[in-house]
């Protein structure tokens, strides 16, 4: 049976890239395995594929009773395909805290580790084997790390994720830098994209005090452009929050450059959330949070209502 | 603030030693940890510890919020203090399936992996560390493995248990068979225990369509001791459930020397237990399971009601 290896449901660059790069790993090994998408992959994601040779993965479809699958990038069951626990889970990678709810038939392997992005976690645990991966391969966990690490800005950034990406863009002869602008532009061109696609594009289901909410990102260097749809960004949240079954979407629209985050501001309890969790004076419907650019590491530890 | 190191609250070999192993490797790198006890140790493990040269770990007693701990030989909240997840859990090494329900505030390092023993796990994770380990504490890592694969005898027994094993015994100079037959007498001697003890000595909980089961074994080279007083058992075994909050316990005797469990019949659910999940011919109020070692491969994973 082949292995299909998966990210979570908002697939970004490191949960795209590294479900290829580890069904890579696993056939090189002798295990036979791809990659599967679960939903449409950021524009990132997309460039990045291109850019290092690979097709994007296929969509998982249903997922079978029994089937093998590997689940990089998350451990949190919402994440994930709602018959996940149906399913033979042979391993876990991850970067993310312990969500709780997956449970697996008999051990398995399990590696979290608090890395900013879980293909370096994978050239860890490749040992030799990284070093002659493929340039693909290898182009691929660099441009993971560039984009978990918004290029080393973000405050997620350990130095295991740096000499890893140092240590491949070397092995690969690329510029950092170069790289970087190429994805990060490549992040910030959303103007094909819904306001309901972009409140869903990077976004994960946080319950704080008992009210659930979604909290999406979008990662760009042109923030203003993303700005100027505030108004039916924050007309359409009503909506998706009730089709996801959450109370309330906050949107942080993080400026990789400027290094901060505008959090949107439609209501009562928007308002209240920005000034409980960030100490914030809501004087409009944005509120800029400087210094904020990491979910995992500034936002969700900080959320209050 | 001293990192604390615990296992599950039915300690064993392994759960206790590899507390103590890796507080001790914890320390070694740095960073200040102690092993604690979640519950009076059978007597194998207390004879390990008194081998090698250590005190028994103290009893965890309650555990505050925000106390930095490491859990170790289990993932599972059941077998843990009732506030885990309101500790500072920093790091979980462990060898059993993910049972789901362990939260963390933040990313940590989680190692599961499916080998006999976590003290084999450690040894891996402790790199060239583990070979400048002292002997008592290589001894340690030694009977846990002797300990959880009965000597190699256990179907859960991979080649890298026995290669870590082997090589710890050749660099301690120690002849495995021996400190087998000393550790084996040593869990055998259950004389002192009272019934209730027995049958919480070395105890799980699981549940099966809904029927919560206290999946019980006594690992020994002299099963006689224990079948002699089946009657008491078996009488004990109503108030033990009870009091536990499960429905039934059930009890495997496993004989390590003849490799076979005689399982305990106090009543139809049981008989329904061993007929449905071992295909046995239960006559009397024992039935005898050939090769039947490992509650984890082969009890657990057959259970039917």
């Amino acid at each position: 049976m082949t292995t299909l290896v998966f990210g979570h449901k908002s697939p970004d660059t490191d949960s795209t890239g590294s479900a290829i790069v580890w069904a890579w790993y696993l056939d090189h090994m002798g295990t036979k395995a791809e990659a599967r998408l679960l939903g449409t992959p950021n524009t990132e994601a997309a460039f990045v594929a291109k850019h290092w040779g690979f097709e994007l993965p296929p969509l998982l479809g249903d997922l079978a009773a029994g089937q093998k699958v590997v689940i990089v990038d998350t451990n949190n069951p919402a994440e994930l395909p709602e018959t996940i626990n149906a399913a033979d889970i042979t391993a876990i990678i991850d970067h993310h805290k312990l969500v709780g709810g997956l449970e697996t038939a008999g051990p398995i392997d399990i590696t979290i580790r608090p890395l900013a992005c879980t293909a370096t976690l994978m050239y860890m645990l490749m040992g030799a084997h990284g070093g002659h991966a493929p340039d693909g391969i290898k182009g691929l966990m660099l441009s993971c790390i560039i984009s978990d690490t918004l290029a080393f800005r973000s405050p997620t950034t350990t130095d295991t994720d740096r000499q890893v990406a140092e240590r491949l863009a070397r092995e690969l002869g690329v510029d950092i830098p170069t790289l970087a602008d190429a994805m990060f532009a490549a992040k910030s061109d959303v103007s094909r994209f819904s306001d309901a696609e972009l409140l869903r594009m990077d976004s994960k289901e946080y319950t704080v005090e008992g009210v659930d909410f979604r909290v999406s990102v979008l990662e760009t260097t042109a923030p203003q452009v993303i700005l100027d749809r505030k108004a039916s960004l924050m007309a359409s949240m009503e909506a998706v929050a009730k089709e996801d079954g959450a109370d309330q979407v906050l949107l942080f629209v993080v400026d990789i450059i400027r290094e901060e985050a505008t959090m949107l501001i439609p209501n009562d309890l928007t308002r209240t959330v920005a000034e409980k969790s960030f100490g914030a004076t809501v004087t409009g419907d944005t509120v800029v949070l400087p210094g904020v650019m990491s979910r995992k590491k500034q936002i969700i530890p900080a959320l209050k209502v």
